[in-house]
């Protein structure tokens, strides 16, 4: 039996995804809240990354019948983005196109200051270059909104407040554990405030929160305080990711702090294939021959698990890598390079739209407006 | 031995005030600290209502050698404000005039919303009726700032956030007793804020936070903060007041939830007479005769108290009526008919100042600017 630990400020062990869903209380996606999501699903989905869900059909449906939906995804700006970090966001965007949702991104450098080791200094500037990067995604800035807690504090504080009165020391200390400060206790109602503000700001209406699974107990501690109906919303729903492989193998999360390095969103074709190549756990033979003739194993291979996962979007040309690759016609250091290609590629795509310019007018068309702001702030003065 | 409770939340019991400076290591005020102020002191002073406090000399030095200095004292926005609400405020007007001080005024809706059983629109209504009265007192709007957490969440969160880092549950827990909520868990962090609001903007500068004594755990928490030199700024000073007391007698803090009526800012002269006729504790005899012969006690007469704290300037003639009521020639009901005379002064003084209008404009020379707004807010966009 996998000893494993999964909370949002700990990851440790080899992950049992499905145990973990008994011990959150979500439902593994059925085939048809598969088939509910627009067609043909995102390779996300239908490889399986996002595995399982709270209230799935409530979006999809209302999005099928071309209802107001939303999608919250956040980031904590605690160092550069990895490719880890970045595909919920390509997700998020294809779900965008496709159903016309709202996509709200909140940043939580209040978050990332009181659990890390870092100044607000060190935080924003990681924030900038963060928000260069969802820039790059390519979201509708009309139906987008980033928002980061501090530069929006004076929508975000005054809702989180409302919540906060609703969210008890215990309740928090069962969900997370004993927090280190004041500030980390009082974050769930900044979380809560998140996840409902797309509903706030444009009406009761189905979300969708596609995100890590160990980001649930977020989501859990949202949806009881939605629950108590004393706002119009309903409970956010969630679509949960397992983790994007490690280079260096293993059920854990893609780590900027682990001992494998991770991909950057900033590096070059050629630093992709030399981590690929050196880091990536990979599922062939010892030897040349020994893999010609007894094949490899793509479950474990980390380069066929990124192609997999999201990087090779034909469905023909995966399975034919996986065939190949158990065959022993497909070496790994092919596939290996086949891999640090397909990463290459969208790398350099992604670079290709990243935002250079003052950070002030690369975020300004994604910022809360002035009305929308007016009508979340409280009228104490109105 | 009198059993007393004293916290923020709670003042219960007749309250000893020398054995609650034992309890919060705090120091009665000495003459020479009296000698300290600007003469002849303000009577809260000189007759011993604000008996205490922290670092008074560093505030009462600097003001002498005409050094920035700074006030910092607060309203809690649950109802309407009476007499024992705006003394301070009173008290802080005169030491501005008198020394030039920046005054602060934080305006804490959401401790309230966390603490009582009130909506934010409820709060917010009374917060606009404090602030009219906060007008009334006649503050230099050049040097004050009312500033109100939720509305003013811009600056006054992601200042919390830096300090809420630094205060654990198990201080706010030791020092507040377990707080109901998160909220209220955070709310410490958004009071150090406000002490030490005026430093923040206008450099190093003894602040003096003149306050009733239930309130100095609040200083503590934020001297504690301000100690640890992360920030250029110097540990608040208290100047620490005995409750005003209630008109039933007895040592307790005079209040809107207790038994026998408060005064109210909006009293007119009829209301105060009839409120301090029926329910003044009287330190006279139970008729005429034996008064006349025996004479009356001023010491726990609550009409010659509220004389002798603020209502009577004239020293001469609180001596002659204490003096006047022991011997006899003074009766209760005429020194009740004096204070309530000398308390309709001072509030229709107050009423006759207290603006109309919109309360935006009537705020709005005492709300932060734009440019101070600016220096306080994170920089993550600019």
């Amino acid at each position: 039996m996998h000893e494993f630990t999964v909370t949002p400020y700990r990851v440790e062990g080899d992950v049992d995804y499905d145990r973990l869903l008994d011990q959150f209380g979500a439902n593994a996606l059925t085939d048809e809240q598969l088939a509910s999501f627009p067609q043909p699903p995102h390779p996300l989905l239908r490889r399986g990354v996002f595995y399982a869900g709270r209230d799935v059909e409530r979006f999809t449906s209302a999005a099928s019948a071309g209802e107001t939906v939303s999608i919250v995804t956040g980031r904590g700006p605690s160092g550069p983005m990895h490719l880890g970090h970045v595909l919920p966001f390509y997700f998020a965007k294809w779900l965008q196109a496709e159903t016309g949702a709202y996509v709200y991104v909140p940043l939580s450098d209040d978050e990332k200051y009181f659990s890390k080791n870092l100044d607000f200094d060190e935080i924003h500037e990681h924030t900038r270059e963060n928000l260069r990067d969802l820039v790059a995604v390519g979201f509708d800035p009309e139906r987008t909104r980033f928002v980061v807690d501090t530069a929006d504090a004076d929508v975000v504080y005054p809702l989180a407040a409302e919540f906060a009165a609703d969210i008890t020391p215990a309740t928090v200390a069962a969900t997370y554990g004993d927090p280190p400060n004041v500030g980390l206790g009082f974050y769930p109602a900044v979380q809560t405030t998140h996840l409902l503000l797309p509903q706030l700001l444009h009406g009761r209406h189905p979300t969708l929160v596609p995100i890590a699974v160990d980001q649930d107990p977020h989501i859990r501690v949202c949806r009881d305080i939605a629950g108590k109906q004393r706002y119009d919303v309903e409970k956010p729903g969630a679509l949960l990711s397992k983790f994007l492989p490690r280079l260096g193998g293993g059920g854990g999360k893609m780590s900027s702090s682990g001992d494998d390095p991770s991909i950057y969103l900033t590096d070059d074709r050629e630093t992709v294939r030399e981590k690929v190549s050196k880091h990536a756990f990979s599922g062939g033979r010892s030897d040349v021959d020994e893999h010609r003739e007894r094949g490899g194993d793509p479950e474990v291979d980390v380069a066929y698990q990124l192609l997999f996962s999201f990087f090779e979007d034909d469905d023909e040309t995966v399975e034919r890598l996986a065939r190949e690759y158990r065959a022993g016609e497909l070496l790994s250091g092919e596939m290996k390079a086949h891999a640090a290609d397909r990463i290459a590629d969208f790398l350099e795509a992604h670079q290709s739209r990243r935002p250079e310019g003052p950070i002030g007018e690369v975020v300004e068309p994604y910022r809360l407006t002035d009305t929308e702001r007016a009508r979340l702030r409280p009228q104490v003065f109105d």
